[in-house]
């Protein structure tokens, strides 16, 4: 599938930070699980939170089918779905040099909703298998209701950007005082000991997947 | 400054999730670095993932004045500016009952431009020491000319919305299975020892609000 950059997409400001090489568009999406995504609603803009999995050429997202955006969206509206992952805070010898660390994902388009049942329920399947790796095969099947109760729309990727920014400060020349301490602050995302709820039972080991997802 | 729900910041999905109490968007605003700002260009909906600060009773954001997104918002564009932070991955023991905990704030207004180089300067100043509180200090003043490159724009919190998902999954009775686990994977972002650039010296320390970021 092909990802040229239109006038929507193309790279505007500092372009060297950025890129429409889908493997980097791809490993970006593919480390998140909640995108930020725009439409416009009453004539004016509207940006939710909401999960998102990436599969193969396309993103899905799925709400409840009661949810306003959802409905809105499934009518064949655009939307703009931005993904964004913050990897430091550069610190510069100015403040108009200070900066961060991140990696971020501008997909344009307009998103269709899976209508057939089964579809939709195996998109569903991948959405939670995409959040949590292996889950899927720990559950009962969701039921015909639950996948009634659920909207899932697909969103191709056609037109989608990505822009990088690492590694150190960028000072002006007549800054570069070494006695000044300048550099990044790493910032990632990490995760906890997991938490069982009331009702697992205390003998109930933790599962492989859940150990694989806070070994990650 | 009141912050009513007005037809569009009306919580509507469960709403038992959501508030408009100022204290409780104020601390999810203070907790993060990144929005996400939708906009309209050319008809569509766009959203760009840029830094913000809360001051008081507005948000500010900036960027270069040959940005194209900054150009079109200091007309008066309408905006909305989403803030999300992810606490938790939700494993139930359906697919369907899968969620993540995450606290989020929905803002919707028309940023004003700040056209005073002092007041615009002052703005800055307060975006950079909200990033890395105490850095300021540490820096030559910006000039005048950085000043003149930077455009800051001024959000007033209004009309705003938080929603917060935190606790276990929420089962259906007849799924609760004791044998199968099911609970949070807490998530957080955390900091990693700082680096410094090549050009600061061996013997410069990293200094105590460099320490104090990785802590907190």
């Amino acid at each position: 599938m092909t990802n040229a950059p239109t006038r929507r997409s193309e790279l505007k400001r500092l372009p060297e930070r950025g890129t429409h090489d889908r493997p980097t568009i791809d490993a970006i999406l593919d480390d998140g699980m909640l995108c930020h995504l725009g439409f416009i609603s009453d004539g004016g803009p509207v940006v939710i939170p909401t999960l998102y999995a990436r599969r193969g050429d396309e993103v899905l997202i799925h709400g409840s089918s009661a949810s306003r955006m959802l409905r809105g969206l499934a009518s064949g509206l655009e939307v703009c779905l931005t993904v964004s992952h913050i990897d430091g805070i550069v610190l510069a010898r100015s403040a108009f040099h200070h900066s961060i660390n991140y990696r971020s994902v501008v997909l344009f388009g307009i998103a269709e909703e899976l209508v057939d049942l089964d579809e939709r329920a195996e998109a569903l399947d991948y959405i939670t298998d995409s959040l949590v790796p292996g889950r899927i095969a720990q559950l009962r099947p969701t039921t015909e209701q639950e996948v009634r109760g659920t909207k899932v729309l697909v969103l191709p990727i056609t037109e989608a950007s990505a822009k990088v920014r690492s590694g150190p400060p960028g000072d002006d020349p007549e800054d570069e005082d070494p006695a000044l301490w300048a550099g990044v602050i790493p910032v990632s995302r990490t995760a906890g000991t997991p938490q069982p709820d009331a009702i697992t039972d205390v003998l109930t080991s933790v599962p492989d997947h859940v150990v694989e997802w806070t070994a990650r």
